[in-house]
């Protein structure tokens, strides 16, 4: 069987060509892939800048750069997995919480297909119902979260359903494994120290950006590895969660964050995990004109490709 | 009495001082005051671009060159009128129908203080709850719709309450005069004739952009005037009324709108009528770095209250 | 039959779904359709600022406000027309000579299918290759070329091939009925005052910008559509023909222009003309960052697809 | 003899070559010229936003599309002047006073060589100055001041020396011919009425912008030129007498202002008038990064060389 | 006694409420208060890039983010000092030497208050005066200077007073405990040695760029806590400082700088010290629109306050 | 004999004077000069993003910040350096390949004067025919190679000549002693491991960019010194070497790339070496208006001038 392949650039320009994930096919639905990347165009959950329901459209568009081989690790996703760009989600833009329901919805039928689904937020409101379908599927599932933020939060304004309480609700509906969840690069300002102890008192890991600070993360993520064992993963990563000198274009900017060379590591560090599902959460386009961010944001994206099972490592 | 004056450029530079409209005074609420500036930070009912939330702040940022006289009518409201920012609606920017009666709420209280609302968004959707609250005090209205689009959807994405629905509902609710409904600037696609014709089928009077082509409105707004008498009269004037020449930052952009000299000559045109209230709505900072769209927004609402009742005109 | 449509902004928000033109489908080839979409990702033919190569791109990507029913003219092309957006003609970005072959071969191709193809640039060479292809198709063409330059230069630094280029060539080829070509909106500055009347001599009619300033250009409108009667027509339209207020994202900017009112009359005034091509050049989205001339762009493609052959006027 | 020649596109593509007013020959002083470009990289007397000082840099960078020959008009000012950037006036940044002391000195230089100076500013506040010197050298001038703002405070924040005053300073300075000095485009708001007939009453013609709209200015320059005969004129342009939408690349920016075929013809209709200096004012590059403004003023400023006595007009 | 609180997000959503640092109330003056944020809008200073007048105007919006409990460090200083914005210094921008003048005064009230100012520039002209008040409340003080300049030109261009002078003129002045000055990230082209060497022979610690590069610097700062000891310490934090990586918006960009981990734990690396002061300089919004080194800047400012005396650390 | 110096910022604002480089003076050729700084205007070689062709102008521009002493070597170029800016290559903008010829046949001319050349680019196509004339005065050269790419493609959408292929060209030619060249910072994605692997099967040195992260590279620079010894050597260095947070201006965007500390360490790492050219390629400014990447570049190639010999270190 022969797998699809990204348009190359040796057929078509890169500045022309279809914006889908890569330039890759789009199909109908995940019938038939074992991955789908799929567009989750929602802001109305973010509480400062707006514009994450831009970032599907400029992550497609700037992906067009990726070539189908990974020079660092050797994977080779595309001839080991069939992929496609299975297009949006269509959230109801006027209403969050109708949004939410619609989410599950979509997502518990691209798991019904079988497919392990790739996310492009969106803001990070999205991965809660994303993990209430994994749950259906999977069970609960050990979490990679890498964030500025805790999101945990109980409520924001009054509201349970908000770009800052996903993971509250998620552990709420049971769909975590608490002594399996890790979440890294947290930092900044907050109400109260319970903003990072509330997941700790949970049995959660914690590793704060200025643990990170000067220094290789592939030692945590060995850690991060042995700790969860074989059990499924779901890896959340939210841009916002590199500097702003990296990751400029999002909404919640929180400075002192993690590098790209960390980010990489940590996604590449995923390697020999059993995923089951990623999302790449943020991106904010009207905050970065250049495209640069949304362009990063493609590039985690398909390192988490190279790190699925199934994709050999060299 | 002496009234509240902006802050001049003499006292202190135009690029210093408070962030207020035309850097005036700020209240804690409308008590006292004959005309309230209000911000409406809100962009959740926006269907395409975001950004309006952060519309109030980049307004009262660029009001900042604002003199208070007017050179070319030669009004000058502050030596007439008690004028103050009364700061922002605290809306719930997770829940737009909530946001919805939040505004109303505050503007019932802004109109029971007896001031006048002139209101910074914001997008669209927040013209319908000043509405029902106007309509409260002072019965149906007159009103002057400013606009690319009729605004008059019954549903979007199965949704009443939506930026592209609010004079809808606000027929619905009563809260029009429909034979002294004037819709001005109307263009672009649609989806059927019902999308200009459905007001003009209930007494409305719509002006599309077509007719305003190449000539001065200043006819126009003397047979509006004639026809609108003493009623009391609200004016809606959503940005993009005017082409994206004169106000690129704006989330739903249609090209041949009108010019910036007829829309001087639309607000100007309402000298005499009997205001009780006007809005400047969909001004979308992240599309207009410039700051230039929120000046225009700036300047369009100090020409609203150079034309209300009350300040002479030369 | 049913015809394809755009998808609808209540099936899915308008900042998500499929980033063709207009969020139509997409077709393989141009085969069974009226008319074909079709984007030339070029700028290599530029001589002043790049960035033409994403023409086509950000053009898709604002074209998702256009609604399928023009609320102006009346037109539902939709109704009328099977439309669909066959993608990029893949250029050689190295060679543009070669990408001149490539596109003329590409387009010999869409009109062998009897479609009739709207074009988006992507620099102005391209409108020499169409006009080649379109001439074994229809034979000599009229041409409405709406443009602030002639592109007649012989040569540009000793090379044939150029954006300044195209309609000498296409003269040279034969691709022109003379005494039907109508270029509007030339203005600035040249080398002689040949590079106006070069077209004049050769029996064409140039209409400077300066002729167009403070007036309608219906009347001018009606004269040409009398003058072409019935012969087949190609109508070429550079962004940069409107002033730069209007249309900042271009390369070669000259003030002094046409404005948005009279690049809609151009272009609804070619209703009930034989149109057998368009093209719609020039955008370079790295210069309007808002993207808004790439979505007047897009409006003007739509308009032209409103006035084909076929599409009944109100 | 044969004049310096703009460097053209067919020997070095305009995106090269050496960044002077339209790629001209650069000259260590105004010795031999008839014409001398000069740039004055000044934005300390603004009030508002900065960046005029980048002006002159962006304004030159923006002339290279400039080519010779006025489509329009027939000048071909090359074939008949001499003319070079003399590059820009070394002003002390950090004392607003000695500024204006080092360009009075400059422009005296620039003068006894009899060179007649076109600048390239820089805030207003340089025509003060330039007004000095050419009083020396002409006696009192006609002046023809296109701007939004009077610029006639007789302070500002205490200030004699602003970008608001140099036209007052010039009045006391009996730089001017009072019943012949024309200000053109004024508008917006100020503190007073005095604002704009403090000049009237000093016998100053004021054509406020609202006297504009909607029409051709061809009428009021043929009045000027009447009114003018053959005194010596000095033509001062401040790019903010645009209306926004033009000029979106300044600092003081005022709503409902000029056309940009209205300032080609306030420019043109300086044909036949014995033109002594023109400036070029107000461009802020980091308002604008397209460089539009810059490009718009450049070809200003063409147009100032075009009209220049001695240039044949068609 | 109840201290000033930030306004909170539960409250008011963070792109609304009023555009004070953090959203903290107002006051008249600094009668009260332990804590003053002070603007001054200032760049007549500056010698390359302008634009940071507008600095207190962007770093006040885009401080909004900021919650009021520090996670890294677990400084809650809202519950410990009375804080609020004071507003902004009158300075007149026409004349620098005034302007300084007038900084003096106004802070010379601020101290006689008692209060301690936290100032957000603005160009680093500001500090020579801030520090001569500060000499006259505390004797000469220990300082530490962040920056990419040495800022001790004995003259810019024949001025004494510029933004590369202020710790000449604050040396002169007899502000600076020659033993207890610290430069920290000093980088960059210069005339001469002396640029750096002027400093050391004068008693003073430079730490260049190279000698941070790779490594953490809280060593360094506890080297600097320790030679300093109980003596008053002001902070002077040029966000120049920084790397361009970290903070693109700035006017004398010099690459090679600190990064934002080590300039978190410079400041945080003061908690413990005397501070009597402390400024945040040379944030230019212009050259960042998308606010983000802004943010920085306001990030850093709260993170002075948190190490205020009087603030314990976890 | 007194060298050429850069005009400083005491005799002429930096935002003022010449737009060469440095501000030093410009020459008509490289006769005389010990070092010819020359801009190649190209982007017809780009694959993705363009704007290239921009890069000399904004590089130049940015460079008014230099001044002559390097703090941190203890360099004074010039004063043992006779330099100048001799001006751009015009090379035809419609044709690469006769644009590679051009620039050969540019550079056989300054080599031909004994001058050394430092590049502006540029795209990276322009090294393959600098390195041809490098060749025929030198022989083959070392190489180090700095760049996120290979450059070593066979070909790019069938053709010979791309920014792809440099490299590979300049090893058929001839020009490189393979086991003296280095390529450092390679990353990203490519279609295979040969795209790596094909240099170090021809005895190249490649350092991925991961095998650079966290760390210094100056024992790196050690080790390379060392092998290059006293052979010729020629410094090619792409800005996508650096990680698009200190180089977003660019149109071949990998995230993980070097830092501008190990950028520096490279160039200022190649004092001793018998460098005998060297460019500074791919600034592409449309996609950073700030300019800030065109500054990193610009101090870039002043570094490279600081390491010439001749030029003593500290």
């Amino acid at each position: 069987m022969a797998f699809n392949q990204p348009l190359g650039g040796n057929e078509m320009p890169r500045f022309g060509g279809p914006v889908t994930f890569m330039r890759l096919p789009t199909a109908a639905s995940a019938e038939g892939l074992d991955v789908a990347f799929c567009g989750i165009p929602m802001d109305i959950g973010t509480s400062n800048r707006p514009g994450t329901r831009l970032g599907p459209r400029q992550i497609r568009d700037e992906s067009r750069m990726l070539r189908p081989f990974n020079m660092a690790t050797g994977a080779a996703p595309f001839d080991h997995l069939q992929c496609a760009d299975i297009g949006d989600v269509p959230i109801n833009t006027f209403d969050l919480k109708k949004s939410v329901a619609i989410i599950e919805d979509h997502y518990d039928r691209i798991l019904a297909h079988g497919a392990l689904p790739l996310t492009m937020g969106g803001d990070h409101t999205l991965t809660w119902p994303i993990l209430r379908a994994i749950r259906k599927k999977h069970g609960p599932v050990a979490l990679i979260h890498v964030d500025a933020h805790a999101d945990i939060n109980d409520t924001m304004f009054g509201e349970k359903v908000a770009h800052g309480c996903p993971f509250r609700r998620a552990f709420e509906d049971g769909c975590l494994i608490n002594d399996k969840v890790f979440q890294i690069g947290l930092r900044g300002t907050g109400y109260a120290p319970e903003d990072f102890d509330w997941g700790r008192a949970n049995g959660w890991t914690v590793i704060q950006a200025e643990d990170c600070w000067h220094k290789s993360l592939k030692p945590l993520m060995a850690e991060i590895r042995a700790r969860i064992g074989d059990a499924p993963v779901y890896l959340s990563y939210d841009i916002d969660s590199l500097d702003p000198a990296f990751a400029p274009g999002t909404g919640t900017v929180e400075p002192g964050g993690l590098t790209i060379w960390q980010g990489l590591e940590i996604v590449r560090g995923c390697a020999g995990l059993n995923l089951v599902g990623g999302d790449l959460v943020e991106v904010s386009p009207p905050y970065d004109p250049s495209g640069n961010t949304a362009l990063i944001g493609a590039n985690l994206l398909y390192e988490m490709l190279c790190v699925l099972p199934g994709v050999p490592q060299r």
